[in-house]
């Protein structure tokens, strides 16, 4: 039995020998070759080669992508036979990461620090002697109230940051419930969560049913010193209306990991709106421990265990929120 | 007994009440006024007023600043009779956070990131699929090795939140102890720990012994991809160094809270050095919890009892480190 794994990343294939599956790198941007063609079991990341693969790989069982959300291999023609596993939670650390730096940035406006710097000039304004907090502000996580749109496995491992810092977290999912402490109400509790938000950290995954998510009419209930930091997916945003808002001054501001289209097209009206952090989707792209993850899973596909992340078995918010093909999970 | 509480911060008495003790605010930045002048208990913050107080305030027995370091109060001229106690531990979360801020925006290259969105550039190379932690690289905190130079109370609360996101932490101080769970070397250690530093946290105090700690010497020992960030004092970085070891890439970057001069004079060699975040002291500047301390003080006052953090009772930094008048902590 053959396993091939992408040369797309650094992957130390020595932590899938033992099982007597032979294992072989291959070129992530070439069409696969010839002698590697009847493989069981492909693993992927970042390829361009997948149509082409599933055209021409006839033994194929087994596709262990590494991304969360593997669009790309749902969307190459496959045959629904193949059984296709995600990259869930080889981003969360990452994520979280990034989402507590642009949060952090927000709040101490590093950025608006920036553009003094590049001009030369002291922005005493935002040192010195200061108010600790003034009302209708949002300058530290201390008391800050929290709101995590999103409580999959990145917002469970975000909200522990928050708490340390002192702030107030609470969430929004598919459910009720308790998650780690968190308490998770459904979007039918925005109207009365947002006014009372300081931060609204969006950690959706992309589907019909988060498209737009934040559109002019939530964006309203939020105070206007609140900020939104998006690391889920840029659908979820109306980005006009954002856009908008920011313009007016009706939030305090946003800072956008995630884009409808990326890299952010010149002519978006994003690029010219005050108190916007633009990151160039950098937050995940970069799996940790995708090595552990293929040897259970190749464990387990040896075994006839059911996989890990699955997508044919669904996904929280794939299946319940949009229909879609499941296991859509935000984050790269 | 008459207690005078500045009115340069938002202060709330009716924490210090039930003490039989009479409470006034007055203006920090006019001569204390006539009526006031007898009172036993001054609390000050950013006062412009203490060299005319030292002359005019006889009856004065207690000076309560909420300065972590109060130079002002010890250069004013007032009676050595007169105890001194600093605002120690006020400034910790405030310090905390924007040194978790800093190192977070220096990791993920936010400051990169918004210096393309103001020229309307997407940074491409800053997101997507990108390699994680790449050697010789500071791109995450997660497996990174942070020293922390000054282990007071800022250290040790900001250490936790480094080790939640996966961090390497050491540190170093005036003795060899564990504090916290952080093993603490002496500056004997530095030609060892440097070189094997990802991002170095100054958080040493303004003394004599810690002037220009940073030096040539000592930043030749980092290594290519390391960050300076420093919430300490200005006066413990050899600014010409840094700038130098800056503009050479002898080191990663340097994100800098303090300086020696502050404002940053225009002159500064520091204004055009690539990789460097200027932040305009505001790490601190926000005491937090005041009140609670001077009703502690209050309390210990009026029982006859030692007082907290009383400067002449003599501070682990300024004491052993500079035979300085001790207690100069770190940060407003």
């Amino acid at each position: 039995m053959k396993l091939l794994y992408p040369n797309s990343l650094v992957f130390d294939p020595s932590g899938l020998e033992g099982f007597g599956v032979s294992l072989h790198e291959y070129d992530a941007k070439s069409p696969i070759p010839e002698h590697l063609i009847d493989a069981e079991i492909l693993v992927t990341w970042n390829n361009n080669n997948l149509p082409d693969a599933a055209k021409r790989m006839h033994n194929l069982r087994w596709i262990q992508s590494l991304f969360a959300g593997p669009n790309d291999v749902l969307a190459a023609g496959f045959s629904p036979d193949i059984k296709v596993t995600a990259g869930t939670n080889l981003h969360d650390e990452t994520v979280v990461e990034h989402a507590l730096a642009l949060t952090l940035s927000a709040a101490r406006k590093l950025y608006e620090m920036r553009d003094y710097q590049n001009q030369g000039k002291w922005p005493g304004h935002l040192g010195g002697f200061l108010p600790d907090r003034p009302k209708g502000s949002f300058t530290s996580l201390k008391g800050a109230n929290i709101l995590i749109w999103g409580v999959g496995n990145i917002g469970r491992k975000l909200a522990p940051h928050f708490v340390a810092l002192g702030a107030n977290v609470r969430g929004v999912g598919l459910f009720e419930e308790i998650i780690d402490g968190i308490q998770v109400q459904t979007n039918d509790a925005l109207p009365k969560l947002l006014p009372q938000t300081d931060a609204l950290i969006m950690i959706l995954p992309g589907s019909k049913g988060t498209f737009l998510a934040l559109n002019t009419e939530r964006l309203k209930m939020l105070p206007k010193h609140a900020w939104v930091i998006n690391v889920g997916r840029g659908t979820c945003v109306d980005e006009n209306a954002i856009a908008k808002a920011l313009n007016e001054g009706s939030i305090g501001g946003a800072a956008l990991d995630v884009f409808h289209t990326e890299p952010l097209p010149s002519s978006s009206s994003l690029w010219k709106a005050p108190n916007l952090i633009i990151s160039p989707h950098a937050a995940g792209g970069r799996p940790r421990y995708s090595e552990s993850l293929v040897a259970e899973n190749l464990r387990r596909f040896l075994a006839g265990q059911p996989l890990k992340h699955d997508v044919a078995a669904g996904g929280m918010y794939g299946a319940a929120q949009s229909g879609d093909k499941p296991a859509l999970k935000a984050s790269l």
